[in-house]
């Protein structure tokens, strides 16, 4: 049985972009398994956004990553040994709880089992997991998007925006994309998005958009804040919904205050809605989540780009590239082989 | 019969705070009725801080004031002269619609009528009336308070914080009330208002608000934006919810973008929803809203602070004593008698 794991702990919190210095890999030997834990090996990591907030020094949504603790992440794992009675070797798992390591002891009753035969692993660290759920609940709960409607996506082609455009399309609105390449942008049209924005080259970004919405914004689903977020609320339509998902372009000034324009006349003027949105608060609902999900995309309507990095070693650089927009499509790290059976 | 009015005509779409000169006061000729129409004299001129918006050279939620148009604004008014199979002389109505003048030619659907027996009739302009409404529905509507929530309400000696603050301790909630003055704010503890913070003398408002707020803040109640706004919006709840209803801190800079800390970080770790409101989307409530405030009223439990001024000639300085803060209570304008049966 395997006597230790190799854990990426953060060494500092960073005030700005993270370094890779900012973590340090290190040998850590595995407990003896406990009634109801697993021995589990990771087979794919997730790096998603929210993990920025996790590694500041403020307080957040969620307790923070202490220095020298093993970095926070969910995961796809494959069980090597078990002392929970529902869980077998062999047997593959979804948790947010992984963390940056190659191997982990976790509580069975945090794993949700996933299919491999159905949908390649990863998928459930992507489309059918975390960002594909926060997609489907997001525009159900806050965007309520009516048919002829348009909804402005910002990282369109992130993990949460290819998602979100093709149900927008699904229920019969009208999706913009909002991204930071032609190449990008080119994939958003490939998922069916109406129209798009490149934001680093369009010479008026205000103009772009209205070009692109010329009836006005009704759903923004803002998933970066900065001057993305500027833009779309000068175009809100009465009665629009925003949702606040994500502040992606923020995180190289996380723990900064944020200033700029601000938009209370136009949110009074269009009796605009905005509302934060973070999946777990939502846990009761992920099942219907799913199966929307699932049906979208047995109905070849959910289409999806992963950016796929080798190695735990890769980690860090991996969300690094997450956070400067280098990426294309949802990041996630393979850490060992799938070994489907 | 009447043959002229004297009405307040706008000069100059003014970029910051008015000046008296930005009206001036003409003769005009009155029509004469037509089918429908009645004509009616003004008793009291309501004075209210929407009004900033409607003369603006920007478009807002309502179309604006031209140039050489009587100012716009609702007051209560007496019939002199009727077309209209509902209206009589010497009946006493309500309307959004008068206008800063001294008399006018109105359409007799668009009055309510009003009974000054059962209150006084400016009270139609304030606690009966739109402010009063404003409170009810927007409470209603976005904040949705639950007994033991802390509410902060800005402007809370104001015509809609007034009754805001009863409303919210009749609910069970907790009131704590912002204003400008110690005057302001010991009338607000008359009313119940369960704590108070002075914006103008406190030293760090922020540690002031803390101190009203210990458990935090779960609903607001936003009449001013500007830095009142920052202060709360740092002490969010999760699950809080914002109510945009004015932002009369920006009435000196009111077509210039608003530039401070922006809060998108605070909606979404608070899962905060912001909803702007406008009474006139709610016209369909106004029944229940007008009982509400009627039953409350007749429990004993609204009181309510009219700052009345007097004569036609007082608008354009009564509604700039609204922008700078140096009213308090409703700013109302009496203009002739009430003449009641």
């Amino acid at each position: 049985m395997t006597k230790s794991k190799l854990a990426w702990v953060l060494t500092n919190h960073p005030s700005g972009i993270p370094s890779e210095d900012d973590w340090r890999m290190e040998e850590q030997p595995l407990p003896e398994l406990a009634d109801g834990e697993v021995l589990a090996r990771a087979v794919y990591l997730s790096v998603d956004p929210y993990m920025r907030g996790r590694i500041s020094a403020k307080a957040n949504y969620a307790a923070g990553v202490g220095i020298g603790d093993v970095m926070h992440g969910g995961g796809v794992g494959e069980i090597l040994g078990s002392r929970h009675r529902d869980w077998n070797p062999g047997d593959h798992f979804e948790t947010m709880g992984f963390g940056w390591q190659d191997h982990a002891v976790l509580a069975g009753d945090s794993l949700t089992l996933v299919d491999g035969s159905k949908a390649p692993l990863h998928a459930y660290l992507s489309y059918l997991g975390m960002p594909g759920r926060t997609a489907w609940l997001a525009l159900d709960d806050i965007g309520k998007v009516q048919p002829g409607e348009s909804v402005v996506i910002s990282a369109a082609s992130g993990a949460v925006g290819q998602v979100a455009g093709q149900i927008v399309k699904a229920e019969g609105g009208r999706a913009v994309a909002i991204a930071s390449s032609d190449e990008k942008l080119k994939w958003c049209r490939e998922l069916g998005y109406d129209a798009s924005v490149n934001y680093t080259t369009a010479s008026d970004l205000g103009r772009a958009l209205s070009e692109a919405c010329p009836d006005g914004v009704d759903v923004f689903f803002d998933n970066t804040a900065g001057p993305i977020h500027d833009a779309v609320m000068k175009r809100l339509n009465v009665g629009a919904r925003i949702i606040i998902c994500g502040t992606i372009s923020l995180a190289s000034k996380f723990d900064e205050p944020d200033m700029g324009e601000r938009f209370l006349r136009q949110i009074l003027v269009a009796r605009a809605t905005m509302s934060g949105f973070l999946n777990f608060d939502h846990v009761a609902r992920f099942g219907e989540a799913d199966a929307a999900l699932i049906e979208l995309e047995q109905k070849g309507k959910l289409k999806f780009k992963t950016d796929m990095e080798e190695g735990l070693a890769t980690m860090p650089s991996a969300f690094i590239s997450l956070l400067t927009g280098t990426n294309f499509g949802k990041k996630v790290v393979r850490v060992g082989p799938d070994n489907l059976a």
